[in-house]
C-alpha cells in the first residue's frame, strides 16, 4: 500500500506553479507518496463545457486528499467554478471542517501598526457544508419590476454541533483553550439561537475551554483593533469566508493563508489550498508566492497524521519568509526548492 | 408651522448623554425645532414587556426625523430591542438607504500603518429593507437532533435598483464618482445576479461615474489593505452591517461613525443615530464620546435640506475633534458645549 494517495488539482493561473512547489515539499518530506493529476478549472471548462464530470469526482474520492492550487479565470461566468468544483468538492465529500489558521509570521508585516509577529495566532474554523452557502434559493419574474430573488441558509443541529466540537477539540488542544462563537444572533434570530444553544451545550463538555460570542460586526472591527483576542473562531459558511479574509489581511494578506476544506473522520478526501485565486495578472511569470500553498500542504500532511512532518514544513516556510530581503524578487521555483531542501 | 419636528428617542446607556450633545448642538445650529421625547429601549421593555407601543410608532410617523441615541442592554434577549425597535423602524418607515459615511478626521488615528487624515473618506450605501434583515426563516424540531433552522435572504428588483439609484446619485455629487458592488456573486448566484444586473441598468444612467465590482471578501480585506480604494459602495443589508464595523475600525473605531435609516421621498420619518452601542460598561459616567451622535445629527439636517447648517456642524465635529489632546480625558457635556458654540 502507499504511503499516502494524493490528488493534484493545480487549477487556473498561478495555481500550476504554487501547487508544484507544494508538492516538491511533500515529495521532500513524505518520500513515496502517489500522486494522480487532474486538469480541472477554467481550461477543461472552456474546451469541454464540463466542471467535474462524474468519472473524476469517482476518481478523486480514491485518494487520502486532494492538493488544490487555485481555480477561477474572468472567461467563465462567476458562480460555474465555484459551484460546479470548490463547493461541489465540500459538500459531496462531506468537508463540514474549513480550516483557516491565521498567524503574523516573523518576516512579515501587518497592516496594523504596533502589532509584532506573533502577536497573532488563530484558527478559524469555519463550517463547510451548510449556510447559504447550500445554493438554496431561486429567481422570479426575471428582468421585469417585479423580480425578486432569494437565498436560504439552511442550519441543522447535525451540522453545526459537529463543526463546534471540532473547534473545542482544536481549543483544548492549544494553549490559550478559548473559543469564540461569531454570529448575527439580534437579527439572524433562527439559525443564531441553534448556534448559540448547541454552543452552550457542546462548551460543557469542555469545563477547560473559555468561552465568548461575538456578533459577525463586532468580531469584524475586533479583526482589525485587537486580533490578538482571537485564538479559536468557530462561526458559519458566509461569516468564516468573510473573517479569514480579514484575519489575512491583518497578518499581511493572503500570500500566507493556508486552508483546508476537511472531512475528520477521513470517510472522504479533504482539499488543501491556499486561500489566495488563480491571480491571472501574474501567471506564468515564476513570481507567485507559494507560501500559502506550501503550507496548506502542511495541513495535509497533519490531516493524515503526519505531524512530525507537517511540523517540519510549517517551520521551513516560516524560516524561508523569515530570511528574505523586503522588497527582493521572489521567484516561486526557488521558494520552493528552498523549503524543500530545508525539510 | 415648527421649523422641524424631532422626535427624540434616547434609549438605552450612554444613548441619553451623546443624545443630549446631539439635540444641544441642532438647537444651536436650528433654534425652534420641536423636539418630542419618547422613552423606549431596555428601560421599557423591563418595565412593560413593551418594545415598541403602536400609538407610539403613529406618534413617531408624525415627525420629520427621529434623533437615536443607542438601543441595546445585556438584561434583554438577543433581537428582541433590535427586530421589535431599530429593524421595526427601518422597514415600516421604509428606510431603505442606510448612508455610514466613514472618514479618517484630522486628530483621529487609524489602526492601520501608515494611513493618514484625509485619505480615507467613504460612505457605504447599505441596503436597509431587505435581504437577510427581512426575518423570515424558522426552526424546526427544536432541541432534538434533527433541528433544522432557516434564514431567508429576500431581494427585489424594486428594493435593489432605488438604492443603487441613490448611491449613483451622491457618487455623481463627490470628487471622486465611483461606485464599488460589494456583494458575492459566486455563491450567491441567485440574488448576486440581481443585483449585478441591476447595478449595470443604473450604471448605464451615469455615464460620468465609474463602477467597480468586489466580493464581500474581497472587499473586506481592500477595507484593510487599501481604504482609500473607496469612494461609495453599495452592497446588501448584511454585508453593509459587515462592511461599515470594518470601515469604522480603520478608520479609528467607532467613536466618529454617523448613520442615517433614510427613506429619501421622507414620505416617512429617518432616524439618524451613531454606530456605537449603548456601552453599559461605561455609562452614566459622563465620558462617553459623543462625535458620532453629532455628526449623525448633521446627517439629520442634511436629510431635512439644511445643508449650510449641516456643513457646519461637521465642520465643528472635526475641529473640536482635531483640538484634542492625545489621552486627555473626555467629557461628554464638554465636548457638546463646544460644539454647540462652534457652530
Ligand atoms: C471561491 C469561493 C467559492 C470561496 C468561498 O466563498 O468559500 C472562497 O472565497 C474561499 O474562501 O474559499
Ligand atoms: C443592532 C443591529 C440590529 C444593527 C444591524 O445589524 O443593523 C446594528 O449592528 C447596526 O449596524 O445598525
Amino acid at each position: 500500500m502507499s504511503v499516502a494517495r494524493i490528488a493534484v488539482v493545480a487549477g487556473d493561473g498561478i495555481g500550476t506553479e504554487v501547487t508544484a512547489q507544494a508538492r516538491k515539499v511533500i515529495d521532500a518530506v513524505l518520500p513515496g507518496a502517489d500522486y494522480n493529476e487532474y486538469d480541472l478549472g477554467a481550461r477543461l471548462y472552456n474546451r469541454t463545457g464540463e466542471v467535474l464530470p462524474a468519472s473524476v469526482q469517482t476518481e478523486l474520492a480514491g485518494h487520502d486528499a486532494i492538493l488544490l492550487g487555485a481555480i477561477g479565470d474572468p472567461s467563465v461566468p462567476p458562480g460555474v467554478l465555484e459551484r460546479g468544483l470548490l463547493l461541489k468538492l465540500r459538500f459531496d465529500f462531506d468537508q463540514y471542517v474549513n480550516l483557516r489558521p491565521s498567524k503574523l509570521w516573523p518576516g512579515t508585516t501587518s497592516p496594523l501598526a504596533g502589532v509584532k509577529p506573533g502577536e497573532i495566532d488563530m484558527v478559524v474554523v469555519r463550517e463547510g457544508t451548510e449556510g447559504l452557502y447550500v445554493g438554496a434559493g431561486g429567481v422570479l419574474h426575471k428582468d421585469t419590476p417585479a423580480e425578486i430573488a432569494t437565498e436560504e441558509s439552511l442550519n441543522t443541529r447535525h451540522g453545526v454541533e459537529r463543526v463546534i466540537r471540532d473547534a473545542f477539540d482544536r481549543a483544548q488542544r492549544r494553549d490559550r483553550k478559548h473559543v469564540t462563537l461569531v454570529h448575527k444572533t439580534n437579527v439572524l434570530t433562527h439559525a443564531g439561537n441553534l448556534w448559540s444553544r448547541t454552543f452552550a451545550a457542546v462548551a460543557a463538555e469542555f469545563p477547560g475551554v473559555t468561552t465568548e460570542y461575538q456578533h459577525i460586526d463586532a468580531a469584524s472591527m475586533f479583526m482589525v483593533s485587537n486580533p490578538q483576542r482571537f485564538d479559536v473562531v468557530v462561526t458559519d459558511n458566509l461569516f468564516g469566508d468573510i473573517l479569514t479574509d480579514i484575519a489575512a489581511a491583518v497578518t499581511g494578506g493572503i500570500g500566507m493563508a493556508a486552508s483546508g476544506s476537511v472531512n475528520p473522520e477521513r470517510k472522504f478526501p479533504s482539499t488543501f489550498e491556499p486561500v489566495h485565486g488563480s491571480a491571472p495578472d501574474i501567471a506564468g511569470q515564476g513570481i507567485a508566492d507559494p507560501a500559502a500553498a506550501i503550507l496548506s500542504a502542511a495541513l495535509l500532511l497533519e490531516h493524515l497524521g503526519r505531524h512530525a512532518e507537517a511540523a517540519r514544513v510549517t517551520e521551513a516556510v516560516a524560516a524561508e519568509v523569515a530570511s528574505r530581503t523586503p522588497g527582493a524578487p521572489l521567484r516561486t521555483a526557488e521558494v520552493g526548492d528552498r523549503v524543500a531542501a530545508a525539510v
